[in-house]
């Protein structure tokens, strides 16, 4: 369809459409965003080339882009390719020394070296970072029956900063580190939330395979596209919001109340899902604020 | 048509739009584009506010726009306005001190102000100049017999610069002063040949009523879309550029040798040209630029 | 007399001079002074060259001087030289979309223009602005029945402080601008005082065609010198300040509460009564201040 | 022996070898110094450690050391772990897709992490960067039989330059890049070599498994001090450069050509010899200099 | 000794040394540090010597040394030599406006300009101030009967501040001002307790002629290594601290009020003393800090 | 005389006589101007007060002034006053080390202290040098026979250019320094020069205790007011230009050929001779520039 449009597209609609996304611009300008690349636009290779180019023109068009990542798919398939049989506590896999080398040079080395290049084949704006340079990202041990599995401590956002105020963007894996120089596999979802929060954001973003929070989990037209903090809280308790969800509407939450100034999640499995949010009225997935009361 | 296709237009066909333009907005990122606002794009409502649009998505995408601008038509109307019939020196005009006194007041206080108000009502980012302000454009009598009439001697650009350092809009009237403090009216290509070869612009843009250079000035479909300078040279020798394109022709190449990337003859009576020549592959107008060899 | 003391000055009773004024020049170093500029100060050529030098010298000495003014009679004169004819509302002129623009004309192409252009004939450092430029002057509708005369609902002071850092002289012309790009009249004592206000100017000075305030308008020898807010509220309460006189004490007074270090009344047809007030022992006028108790 | 020495140690005695430090503080204050890290230094636990311990001690003494590394053994190493067989080209290993995915993946997501995670364990201060990032190491291939191994044709520094102004070590994974986005393995001392040219660094430190330029290669105690480019030159014209040493010689010929100080062939199997090189009078391997003459 | 070491060092040990050193270096990295300096080791060559080797290499290795001095004895050597006799009152010497000449001449002009050509003799690094120099020490008169004695009304620590932020070292005679522009002599004990409350210096350190405080004033061994400020207090009430210790010790309770981080009494007569209690873990003399409670 | 006038002044006068100083205060506006203080200036407690008052308005009307001194006479009179005798060489005095010493101590401590304070009493804008300050007067031995009398080698001027930088007024000692440490003691019309020429002044004044170059030296009135450097070097030539004043001379010659803009030799004995020169058409004084041919 998109080719089909580009193709015939006239200059004068193009212009038009352009001043349509005017006003869109405009409120964006100058803001942080900060986006929790995930799920299947991670791994189809169409849906990973629109995500870099929505950076990209989001970076061009005045936003400043923050991209945190994870790599789960990827790391299992490695994990499998060298023949690493992982142990499990109540269902959750072990991180132990090996596995964690394994998904450092996973994360850092190739997921996070593949999006840097993405978006550097554009122009030369992006840098990519790991919650260990300048220990970004302090951790601990989340629960010592995981391994190295780490929870954030401390978020430094000094280098993010820097990295912004040089005009680039961030890229940035979630390897965490504690002052003795162990590293720790983070969840990308909180390590998202926590840099949101040290960035007072202005907004967070996460991509996943989920079209946001819907209020029937089995019908995708029952969509909510706007969410209070309270209202949030009220479909949690009973349940609404349930199973996956969960912890992403937590997470929103949590960086609402460290100032982030909005949440969104929203499907990573919509071609260009960060244009049509942020520069159309076309309204995909929840977004969640703090309520005006 | 215009209308026809913002109205129902598609999200999907938006961002594709976009994206198509990502090209164009990379290429000029961070250039100096100095436009000479003339003719009828000036005088209709709806061409004014186009441009103003134009202007401003031009600096949102991170071009450096300038404005020059000239106001011949509006000037004339006050004279009129104000019963004043003015003396002719070989079919040209003489600006005797009360024709300066209007023409400053028109330009400085009532084109300039139309402009700069029109693009702060999209945000707060234009800035009115003229030429007398920190002595910008230096001036003397350019032809005794004509009065008031200045040649430029001296661009002094860093206003102008400090004014783009801000991230603002310089929006410039063509009134020059000398040492003494005499103001002279400054015909506004002139004003804008200056000013672009002052700053080393990467294009300089003249809107006009005209379609570019024409190898037929009878047929619009003759339209010469590239010419080298030197090629420009034998089209001037041979006269197929004759009458008013002259003058503009010439500036174009004084202010290439000064520094300027390209320079452009656009047809100010199309709507949006300005977004259509830099951010769509229509091509219109005729673009002049140094030749390779 | 001035003249026949500069030609035989005494280059030893010149050094003398210049030391006597140290102490003043002193305590002013740096000081941003607001100065209204209105009256016959304006409008006789005499008075208007002393005052461009006394700002110019104010400026070399160390102050920040800034330039507002409005242009009443200038307008008056013009809105005759085309034929227009006002209504008036209450005894007050309304001023309709043509007065408005002939008001702008004024305003900002000619007597701020004229400003400008005096100032920079000394050296390059005077800026014409206007309170459109940046949006400086955000502004309403004063008062439905006349028209477009607005009432400032907020100043954005960054692009005078910014013209400030660039070690320059901002000259104002009142004209404000609402958010949909509508301009309105915007009196000049008004805007004085709300920019000296923003800015936490060290002195507001308004320079108007009376003495001061005097505790018997017939007797020009009543100069009340000084007061604190507490005492010009008596004097307005008892109608000791009445007439014209009130709305400037009440802007004196006003400015103070927002920041400004004392405010002046002065007679413009002084001749360089800048400079007496500021770098002699004269005392020329009425200063206000906050009082102690 | 360290450890005798340091259990026992007189304060006095400490204070002592700091002051005789002093001279080479001094020296070297400032001085950008690239150090190539390699061989035996990279895969010891302790030398690894050593090597940590000094390029930290050198930032805090005042140089800005910047280090640059490949990772050939722990590549081998994966590629063995992956059951991976290369192809290999006149002796020389081809480098295919899968091998350069590992390659990335080792050298920035294991060897690059591990630098910079030892050098933050001691204060928050070393940045992993590649050459993709920002596309610092322009490159294209460099023999087509030999797949994706790249050869430099631009360093951009500005990002090694930007990291060492913020008071930070830049650790840079020699992977390069094209402006299609292909990614490119690159010998790192050829990486080393350029970024040194780039910087015009004071001194560029190859750490490798030989004692230096050796007159007699089966004889450590013939080990060359000092050469300058001339005698370098005769020295591999007759052959007593040659074999693995005559590229590594090549390139701090070609550095010292682009602006670089001072080469250094240093052993990386003697325990700090960095420090033992730059605050000692020790002596270690060869510096290549150019001549006097 | 110390010769005999540096002698025969082995590079090895250097390193192993310097190696040592690292942690003491990473903790008072950036901290300023105000030394008082005075007693025997302002007056042994070597030990002078000593004091400069030491403020130099503190400053290579990251703090930021403030030098602060008195001359007692220099003033009363030059007093003697002149053949100027003092009176006394209540046993200590009146400054007259003989005395307060010579006591400038010796403090500015003789031992300030020994330190400060000492530590430049490695390196441009220090600069030569004193309290007249932009008002940085106003003062009063202390006592009438005490003549020229000066008591600090404020410090101005600007000029000291920017001399800093040039990297460079302060070394301050103590000589202050009044506004009338009389000069006094002040204590420099006070004034460097004045100092270094008002740049809130991490660590104070006077360097006398005593081991520190001692719990038995007759027994050096008694040495009190560590004092919170309360338990000073006591040490103070029950007069163990006393005699000339009693104003120092004052000293460090007032400078850790105004937000000194530490303060340290340490003996001058030991060489190199300031190495030693800052690099290594010998802790010579007494420090005084805010308790915990 | 001054007093009676100042007594009466007319405010108006006063407002006049700035406005003649104008001119001036704008042609000299941030020009760096280099004043060699000696002679009856400095020992004249009136003419002392009148320095300081001049270097201070000459500061506060835009001027940059670098005032540098010797102290010849009240050397003397302190080894007078410590009963030293001294060595005369050729009729010159030798510098052993103990009259180095007391040169030092008077220069810095006294002189130089001085007029920092009679600055300072009148804004905190003033900061006393020496040449040893971060080695700004690098020096060897001039003449062996002579002792610690000292050629400049090499003017570091950069810590005089950030004082000048920070918009406050050097005042610098002569005292050189070697790279070992040693002090001399420097010719302070041979320093200003030096000084003047490595910051390429606007101007260089020399005020001492003659009127200017006298085409006969009995006649005051003989004064030469302007001399080009051509015309100079032929009065030297006929020996028109003899004595003390040809080292003066060739003096100015020699800082015209490093940059200096013109150089003056004015009579320090007029009271506020230097505001005499500067900023009225007075005319005191030799003036000598480069000539036109």
């Amino acid at each position: 369809m998109t080719d089909a449009i580009s193709e015939g597209v006239d200059p004068m609609a193009t212009v038009d459409v352009l001043l349509q996304a005017l006003p869109y611009i405009e409120r964006f300008r100058g803001a942080v965003v900060v986006v929790k690349f995930g799920g299947n636009a991670m791994t189809s290779p169409e849906l990973f080339d629109d995500f870099a180019k929505d950076i990209f023109l989001m970076h061009r068009v005045g936003m400043r882009p923050v991209v945190v990542h994870g790599g789960g798919p990827q790391i299992g398939e490695w994990l499998a390719r060298v023949g690493k049989t992982s142990e499990f506590v109540d269902g959750r896999r072990v991180t132990d020394a090996e596995t964690l080398e394994i998904a450092q040079m996973v994360l850092i080395g190739k997921v996070n070296s593949q999006i840097v290049t993405a978006l550097n084949a554009m122009g030369p704006i992006a840098v990519g970072l790991s919650g260990t340079d300048a220990m970004m990202l302090q951790a601990e041990t989340k629960d010592e029956s995981l391994g190295f599995v780490g929870a954030i401590t401390k978020v430094h956002p000094e280098l993010v900063q820097r990295t912004l105020a040089m005009d680039m963007i961030p890229v940035i894996a979630t390897i965490g580190v504690d002052e003795s120089g162990q590293t720790y596999n983070i969840n990308a979802d909180d390590a998202a939330t926590a840099i949101a929060g040290s960035l007072a954001a202005e907004k967070l973003i996460f991509l996943s395979d989920v079209p946001g929070v819907l209020r029937d989990v089995a019908d995708p037209s029952s969509l909510i596209k706007q969410l209070t903090v309270e209202s949030a809280l009220d479909l949690l308790e009973d349940q609404t919001i349930a199973g996956g969800m969960v912890p992403k509407v937590l997470a929103c939450i949590s960086s609402l109340e460290e100032g982030v100034g909005s949440t969104h999640l929203i499907d990573g499995r919509i071609p260009h899902v960060l244009l049509l949010e942020l520069l159309t009225n076309a309204g995909v997935g929840t977004m969640i604020r703090k309520g005006d009361r």
